[in-house]
């Protein structure tokens, strides 16, 4: 078999059975070669963003890595930026990036360009297989590295004379070592720190975000009254009715700040220390309070449940009840269409078993409130903070869960980016009802202006803000990608649009017109802090507005 | 002043008046800073493709470089495939990335990555601006690096804190060296060689395909019977009637060998000799053959227009006439409209001064020999290869040519990368007019799959080069986008669409459903060669086509 047939077949051979691809010349007899492989599911995108955000999603939804198929330093390069956000999730992912030939690169035609360096930046390994007879071994260690722990991105790149030059066999995937479990020692100080009075709290990130993690960090808090963090952007969090309470480190460092306050103790559970998201003009960057003790329980390459699970029987509450999130879902709104009626329809109606993927940067910040109580979900975040993660994250975890309604929120502007992601959702049929926040504006961005006190605005900086003239219509555009998409402008128009989406297959897509939630008269009424509490769950809001508004 | 003010004065002081931007928190004491230096205009641009695009499209026509305003690591990622193109056109071109506060990347906040690694893929000078009362002269530096000659992409790196920071004052921009003209003792040797019997060509690429340097090669072609090739992907190609006959080294190696056969001289004008675009199996990759010998006269640092003059006076050329392009246009088609027919049309329709953003990879192949004998027009291609830069080089030409009508003719496949283009368009009112052809298909790749011999396609394979299922509808995308567009099914409506794009202000688009020009049944009945033919000026494809098939 030729260098293309072998590594196909070693990735599906090693648990790698999807590949989202955006190929070209330098790549056809990997396209050619998809035909011998019935098991590997080729999944075509119209721009490399959606292939490498979408093999995100799958990872974060599947657990194990997709493939991405690349053409070239610039194929890699527009997948750069969800390839940051694959890298701050943490997910196993395995780029094949094809170059030209070996001998012709000698040339410096015109496609050629530094690879490996431009892959580096967010690649934990990188290889150009220089031999078919080397390759399949190239890939195998290539999804070994990807798999971890951590995940991370593994990026092969594959000269197309390497992939079509006979010669080649199939490889296994190189043996794995278990990962470390957090040491007695370690493990008894942090009891004993949690034992020892005053405030303390886990701070919950990675792999402790599913239930098993949840639970076993939920006795911990029931045995020691130690309160949960959640880090602020997680790959992949299960939230709803009968979890723990957690509640999430909010963006805005006013309420991070005041969340962290009083703390003795914090206890990181494969999750950094909290520093701001940026910096602004005379404030701290580390969130961390003067006083406070940051212990490591598990790091981000451990077995981050069994040391959980040990913390739980240092502290004898293996029988420890956590305190669950109860039922409560907002009832399906009328009257006008706003960002906060918009998301209580959607948790009003929101299924059993669905996927968020989380890009509504201003307007979905209520949503994680309102749905806290419901039924339960996976939440899937902006990881890296580069937008344009939306829609190509539930184009992969659709395809990893089939069977489960993905919902897309999406910032208009933040859904620009990727808007490629509706063609594939169409093309493959996938449960996708995504969401757009049609506010007219980067939202975000006319509060940070005045975050970090840039002064007033004048006419040209708020232009730079300002994504009407032309209106955005992602009726429109959506239609001219395939997928059938309904304009909603009372919450009673988008309740009935997100109900119906629900209850057909395929893609649907809503735009909500919505007033800005950050309107300049808005923002000056409202202090920022008041505002983020919005979006942590009801209680704990509660119990943070009385702290900062006693 | 601030660091932001200062460097925004400084760019304006040193010819940069545009600045093509999508910007974040890091970037917003630049945005607050623009209505302090009125003379900047600053275009916002919902994807970072096609601000780098925009800013490669503005610095072709003014012949001055635009910056770019992009967010930190990820936003130049988005930009990098386009600032692969700039640095393939040898345009100039200023980055400015913004990162975190200095005090900040301890942190590895969400957003950091490696900026300088990655700018280093594309750009020939980078720096961080590490404080505040160096970065006016950082700034210019930047400038001068990217004027060259060579223009060449520059980016400066930019922490919020030295842009936020007071205490900055501009800087001038440093004086220029002359590039040099070519040594009489190397122009004397290529003289002789030119006289010396047997066929010659010389080489033209880069600066020299402005009327001036064309009128230069033409002289000598005159005196000495060279004929005149142009690189395969001119930056800048002014034609159209009354500038001398030339012919471009097709992008097909069969092709490109017999232009290049039997030559005993080869002279380069800042142009590399050529090779091929991929590599193939069992082909070669440098298209120069044994026994022609090839000469630089002018590299791509020298002053071409003087290099070329200095060969001019060697040869005693100065009063000899250039064989000029006679004037013929095409009449309007009328029946069926396919891609030959729509490229007809727009020929016969095309007016004086316009600008051509040339990315119809398959479909736009018989354009150019139809538009050979027209009014002079700028022709603008794909320089490195990388799909995605028509548009944004449309609107940044539009830009720099306010008045003058510009004409992107696309692929569907190419014009989904950056389609973002079209919203720009629209905001800033530019007369641009995008013809997308859809042939509902990747058509070069189904042409390469089969080049590159990689067997017979699968269904998969194929199903990775159809771009139906579902059909991209070009009229509802872009009017989603607030470009008004209408679709044409036969000649005739085409015809109409076109006149009524170039006689009305503004952006309009037009998509022309055309059959595959690639067709599996076609690629079958018909020699690359043959077709390629058709891509090149009548007189001289004809000519190529009886040396071909005698």
């Amino acid at each position: 078999m030729n260098g293309a047939q072998a590594l196909i077949r070693t990735l599906v051979d090693a648990g790698v059975t999807a590949c989202f691809s955006n190929p070209g010349t330098s790549e056809m007899h990997f396209v050619a070669a998809l035909d011998s492989v019935p098991e590997m599911r080729a999944v075509l995108a119209l721009f490399e963003g959606v292939a490498t955000g979408a093999a995100d999603g799958y990872a974060r939804m599947s657990g194990r890595p997709a493939a991405t198929l690349l053409h070239l330093g610039p194929g890699l390069g527009n997948g750069l930026a969800n390839l940051h956000n694959a890298r701050r999730a943490k997910v196993p992912l395995v780029n094949i990036v094809g170059d030209h030939a070996t001998y012709h690169t000698q040339y410096d035609a015109q496609l050629q360009s530094d690879i490996e360096t431009v892959a580096h930046n967010v690649s934990k390994w990188v290889r150009t297989s220089s031999s078919t007879d080397r390759l399949a071994s190239d890939a195998a260690e290539a999804v070994a590295t990807a798999i971890g722990p951590p995940g991370q991105v593994a990026t092969l790149i594959l000269p197309a004379d390497v992939s079509w030059s006979e010669g080649a066999q199939p490889a296994p995937l190189p043996a794995a070592v278990p990962p470390p479990v957090a040491a007695d020692d370690a493990v008894g100080a942090i009891a004993e720190a949690l034992r020892g009075g005053g405030r303390s709290a886990l701070l919950l990130g990675g792999q402790a975000l599913r239930r098993d993690g949840l639970m076993a960090a939920g006795r911990i808090a029931a045995a020691t009254g130690a309160s949960l963090l959640v880090e602020t952007f997680p790959t992949r969090l299960e939230r709803g009715a009968g979890l723990p309470i957690s509640e999430r480190i909010a963006y805005v460092p006013e309420l991070a700040s005041v969340q962290l306050a009083g703390l003795k103790n914090l206890v990181l559970v494969d999750a950094k220390a909290p520093v701001t998201f940026f910096a602004y003009p005379g404030k701290k960057s580390y969130l961390v309070q003067e006083g406070c003790e940051v212990h490591e329980l598990a790091a981000v390459d451990s077995d981050v449940l069994g040391s959980l699970e040990a913390l739980v029987e240092a502290l004898g509450a293996g029988q420890a009840e956590p305190t669950l999130q109860g039922q409560s879902r907002p009832q399906a709104p009328t009257g006008p269409l706003t960002a906060e009626t918009a998301c209580q329809a959607i948790a009003a109606l929101l299924p059993e078993g669905a996927i968020v993927s989380d890009e509504a940067v201003t307007s979905g910040q209520t949503l994680a409130a309102d749905t806290a109580g419901g039924p339960t979900h996976d939440w899937l975040t902006l990881t890296g903070g580069a937008i344009g993660q939306g829609l190509p994250v539930a184009v992969g975890a659709a395809i990893a869960c089939p069977g489960r309604p993905v919902v897309a929120v999406e910032g208009e502007g933040s859904a620009l980016y990727t808007i490629q992601s509706l063609w594939t959702m169409a093309r493959e049929g996938l449960d996708v009802t995504t969401v757009i926040f049609n506010n007219r504006s980067y939202a975000i961005l006319n509060m940070e202006l005045q975050r970090v006190r840039a002064g007033s605005a004048g006419e040209k900086a708020k232009a730079q803000l300002d994504l009407s003239q032309p209106d955005l219509d992602f009726v429109q555009i959506a239609g001219g990608l395939g997928v059938p998409a309904v304009r909603a402008t009372t919450a009673e128009e988008f309740a009935t649009a997100f109900e119906r989406a629900m209850s057909e297959p395929g893609p649907h897509l809503i735009e909500a017109l919505v007033p800005s939630v950050l309107s300049p008269r808005q923002l000056r009424a409202m202090p920022y802090a008041l505002r983020a509490i919005e979006s942590l769950p009801r209680p704990v809001g509660a119990a943070l507005k009385r702290r900062l508004y006693p």
